[in-house]
């Protein structure tokens, strides 16, 4: 297939103006939910929790205890053995998922009347607490778009297993949740096309200032869609201009000048990249940590019925079974494993103003699932229930910062969103970015300041940032529109 | 301990200044060799290859077949079974070295009278064919440096151990051989030092030009320092000015302006850097490998007796055992297995001037080992003798034109040089960087043309870059020199 060249515009500023048009070629927001709404009357899953035990089509391995299912295919659950060298928690063992499978979590993108549309699709997953949510364009596992799902085929998927001669805005394998899958990763792909291409029943085009409003209200903008846009192009030089008009240095003091400059320009940032390189490479060999995966029956601490499993104090999550009675979805329904987290969990990033420049708090974290040992998480992720009557050395840094109020603190985003709805049931979080006072040295091992641009330029590249820490990235782009109008 | 603020000079032009000075504050190449040769005819070893039965402080593990150090340190010979799907060699066993530590390999840099010196070590390795050879500052096993080789302490070590406050100029996790590895990496770091500090006996400063003009000599300068020279930050913006006193444009459209162009812009390249990413992340997707860790004695079509491991065709390696006396190294003798190659192997880029931006053709490689299923190669890295009375379907691409002469081809490089002597016995491969007019397409999924500042952004990050690949941007930039001379 051939297609017109795109845009010649630098992609950042094609980006600026999808971010500054809060209307789209579909209309606005009310429209928006009109659509969602009537869609979501009439594709809608009912889902009941069932016993590991009554789980059709999967089954107990005789030989190693593990959860499978009869085709082989989609995810085990198996067991994982994790020694952390010189850590709180040391060696422990858990249910985890695997998955070694790469899927594609594809967005197609296409300029109409000048403004890049993002091709979203509203989909509804067995684990969302709210029923509908906004997805990719595409969000299939390799068993699904090869037919292993003996479902209808997977729209628009051709645009991404063949993106020869097109233009890729993203291209890169991202990780997901190491607590809870075994080194998972999927494919972050953005394709613009410059043709024109049907939309299917349940998928509208968006502008990027209409997702950044949805990205606002609770529960809407699913994980998958948080991680592709977190992927994308978002920073580079004179993107303050673009956004507001002014140059760089005349767009203000406050936050909203520094949220524009920490997207624009890498020269005032408190470590150059290099520096952040070699900082991230210095806790990738000072953590020595080894994951062994095990029998699910090995695992200590966990206790496994006909119904579920679950650790012996109630915490963390249990893996339990679900039903799923599907309408308008890729088969009628179908039983699945899930894990199911105890408690909300906090996802927040501390920012700061350093400079003139927006700069966020990274953490160089661990999880046993992770390809490589760390990768750079928010600065605080965690579900405090975990931490109640433990001694304080167990709890998270920063943790008290984010739950406690004023004291120049400043929340600049506050939602509750959830955790991908196809392995996770009622996995919520609330998301928040936190402005404050507080400091790290600038040779603090595990917690780092870096700006907007850097965080962007590091989802180039596999591993660096896990997924909360992309969610939080996208949430941050989701402020740069109000910013452009405080700033401009 | 506080050091003095390193030159505000930007790297890329210190770096130049390095490559244009062949004499060093120690000297021209002529007292370099007194020195390397007295040094040598008091410090050396003696080798001999014994039975792998025979090693003292190793033994075969009961219950696995593998073979262990008594210390439970170092490394172990495992077996890896390895499965990559639709390709030509399918499935197959094979020994690998295992040695999950990550050590250091790491190069102190200092500007002596204005010119960038690194601290050199002559070092010889039980596996060196001619003995001494040029090795970074530090090259160290996490065993080395902690102790349990019972040897001296590894000097130079606390500057890469701690480098807070200090110029770091190199910092990343880099893998080894894959075929002969499983997932070894080990830290290549470069630390920029400001104050005096004592030259132990056994080490030298010397420039980088002094270091490239070793670099074309046969075995001299060891893998170790070639990984590390390859990852120096080699190119930026304004280097070929820098070089020549020209602007880029101007500097002719042959070889060496081909070259300088190459290092110093991105802009004219074949691929922009988004599109390479593109295209890794395709290809690691594309390639189904599996590797699952096995006993010895499972691996099939090898055969162990009590002197050696071989393949029961007598191709790819043998695992041999060798007895080192040593003097004036750490320890005064000790035993240990080696991988012995069978015959001497071809690592070669070819490059083209594409456009006037000299371009190098890198391969989407898979070896058993990798940490991440793919890294680029050199356009030919393989034994030829491995491929003798093979179907045509076996061999590498591109190795036709690599071993034939004339017809437009032209060798700008050509040097044998041996493999990590710690680990491999004369492990010997003729490096090659080959003109050709040959051309691969745009979207071919294997092969791609990269600049030579592409590959140098792309050695900032872990598992891009193969070692092989390494070695062979370390002998492109070896021609530096006389193309800035060329083109001046």
């Amino acid at each position: 297939m051939t297609a017109d060249k795109p845009s010649k515009t630098p992609t950042a500023h094609r980006i600026a103006t999808s971010v500054l048009n809060p209307v789209g070629q579909s209309g606005d927001l009310e429209e928006f939910f009109q659509w969602f709404q009537e869609f979501g009357s009439r594709v809608y899953t009912d889902v009941e929790t069932i016993g590991l035990d009554e789980l059709s089509g999967w089954y107990t391995d005789a030989e190693t205890g593990n959860i499978r299912h009869q085709s082989g295919k989609f995810f085990t659950v198996e067991g994982l053995e994790v020694h952390v060298a010189d850590s709180y928690f040391g060696q422990w063992s858990q249910p985890i998922i695997r998955q070694p499978e790469i899927g594609i979590l594809g967005t197609v993108v296409r300029e109409i009347d000048g403004v890049l549309h993002f091709l979203m699709q509203a989909k509804v997953e067995p684990g969302n607490p709210h029923g509908l949510q906004l997805s990719p364009t595409v969000q299939a596992t390799r068993s699904n778009y090869t037919g292993v799902h003996r479902g209808r085929s997977v729209p628009y998927v051709e645009y991404f297993r063949d993106a020869t001669d097109r233009h890729v805005l993203v291209d890169v394998r991202q990780s997901e949740q190491g607590s809870w899958f075994y080194q998972k990763r999927n494919r972050n792909m953005v394709v613009e096309v410059t043709e024109d291409i049907e939309v299917l029943d349940g998928f509208r085009w968006l502008t990027l200032g209409q997702i950044h409003q949805l990205l606002a209200m609770d529960d809407v903008v699913n994980m998958d869609s948080r991680t592709v846009l977190a992927c994308m192009p978002f920073t580079g030089p004179g993107l303050a201009d673009r956004f507001t008009g002014r140059d760089v240095d005349r767009v203000g003091d406050g936050f909203a000048g520094a949220l524009l400059r920490s997207c624009s320009t890498d020269a005032r940032a408190r470590h150059t990249m290099d520096e952040n390189l070699s900082w991230i490479t210095e806790a990738r060999v000072r953590h020595q940590v080894t994951s062994r995966r095990i029998h699910l029956p090995e695992v200590k601490g966990w206790h496994r019925d006909s119904e579920k499993i679950s650790h012996e104090r109630g915490l963390y999550f249990d893996v339990i079974g679900v039903r799923v009675t599907a309408n308008g979805r890729e088969v009628t329904g179908w039983d699945q494993p899930m894990i199911r987290p105890r408690g909300t969990g906090i996802i927040a990033f501390l920012v700061k103003n350093i400079d003139g420049v927006l700069h966020a708090l990274v953490h160089a974290r661990v999880e046993a699932g992770y390809f490589d040992v760390v990768e750079l998480g928010p600065t605080v992720q965690c579900t405090p229930e975990n931490y109640v009557g433990m001694p304080s050395a167990a709890a998270p840094r920063f943790l008290h910062e984010v739950l406690r109020s004023g004291g120049g603190r400043r929340v600049r985003y506050q939602t509750t969103l959830s955790e991908e709805g196809g392995r996770f049931f009622y996995a919520l979080n609330r998301y928040q970015i936190i402005e404050t006072e507080l400091d790290v040295a600038p040779d603090d091992p595990d917690y780092r300041w870096m700006t907007v641009h850097q965080l962007t330029e590091l989802a180039k590249h596999s591993h660096y940032l896990n997924i909360q820490a992309r969610s939080l990235v996208a949430c941050l782009h989701s402020l740069f529109a109000s910013a452009a109008e405080e700033a401009a």
